[in-house]
């Protein structure tokens, strides 16, 4: 029986909470970070808070093994005495929705193999996508999540709007977001790239330009010229 | 029993002619679009060419209604001298993968109530998903593919380009990206949006900027202040 302790009521904290209730061989208790007089002994202690709090919260801490939960902050970054680790899940995790742990890939990293081997135990009693990720490759993997998460959801945006404008109902798009990014499981993104860009074609590029305003002109023109860079 | 002729060799040509051999009113007959010394007579002829040879080919043809399958084209790109319209399916169309056109959207124009009827009927043989679209909204609709379709596949690429440089297995962003594009079908992308833009955190942003080459650090800097512009 492994024990941990949860300290957090955030999203990752209440979805880690309910995940490892539901295992048989661990032991799980979950408590507020600013309660933190009297903190239950564990075998892993998960500082589950926000990304600014990890530093103050994990420097009380005197368990022997505490690890932190966040993307973009390195294993350092913890300040307890005792042995540290990440447990960093790449999903958006939102407060309504369930989470599909099989579908998470877990990247994990400790500074002790025996430390690690305890991550990954934890981990596969919740799924089975497990990476040995360092604290240099996860900041990495984070600025790629920012690239494919947040801003083509705001590319998702802004057809969208463009839609929204022009009286078409955004539904007409929604099967082809989804091939989209779907055919990349398969096939590279640069071989599966088409289009006006890739095909150099002046002609109809230039009359998509004519028609957006000066924003959305600005992404037009640095994308593309992107894609032909082959950058 | 409708009697459709399509004219082309691509792959949206040889995509229609195999669907519609499938389905029990229509009589379809596929032809190169080059050969068109004897131009068999049909209800409907669809110039399923490169866009192009639209108004070359479609100028040779005298049968009663010819419609195009182009999404950058107007109607009255067709330069033949009888009825007109337009059949445009969004998706990304492949020579070797099949099409599951009950997921297709179907952008239909014409100019007579009679031969819309007719487009719709055709249409519905095939899939369910059926919108009246004009050509002025069908150019937005082309530009709006090329946002969410080649420019989101161009963001996938520099998220794989990031993981090849640090050694990190681009499979770990699949779920991610999967969630991204499924999320936007129940929530606006504009209010689905997260991350270090919309959230305003500077830190993570410069830390971010650091470590980007100079090109995708354009990208990265001109789409977080989109994003911020609530644009």
């Amino acid at each position: 029986m492994i024990s941990i302790l949860i300290l957090g009521t955030g999203n990752v904290a209440s979805h880690l909470n309910k995940a490892f209730l539901k295992t048989e061989n661990v032991d799980v208790i979950n408590i507020n970070s600013r309660d933190l007089k009297v903190v239950p002994k564990a075998d892993v202690t998960f500082v589950a808070v926000s990304d600014d709090a990890i530093e103050e919260v994990s420097s009380k801490i005197t368990n022997s093994f505490v690890v932190h939960t966040s993307g973009s902050f390195p294993l350092k970054s913890l300040k307890n005495k005792t042995n540290k680790g990440v447990f960093y899940m790449l999903q958006t995790f939102s407060k309504e929705k369930k989470v599909n742990f099989s579908e998470v890939p877990f990247c994990l990293e400790a500074e002790r193999i025996s430390d690690y081997m305890l991550l990954e135990t934890l981990a596969k009693s919740l799924g089975s996508k497990i990476y040995n990720i360092n604290s240099k490759q996860r900041i990495s993997l984070h600025i790629a999540a920012v690239f494919v998460n947040n801003f083509t959801n705001h590319i998702y945006k802004i057809g969208n709007d463009i839609c929204k404008k022009n009286n078409i109902p955004f539904e007409i798009l929604h099967p082809l977001i989804k091939e989209t990014a779907i055919k990349i499981e398969s096939l590279p993104p640069g071989i599966a790239q088409t289009g006006p860009a890739v095909r150099k074609d002046l002609k109809t590029i230039k009359k998509h330009l004519e028609l957006l305003d000066k924003e959305n002109k600005k992404i037009y023109k640095i994308l593309t010229k992107s894609i032909q860079n082959g950058n």
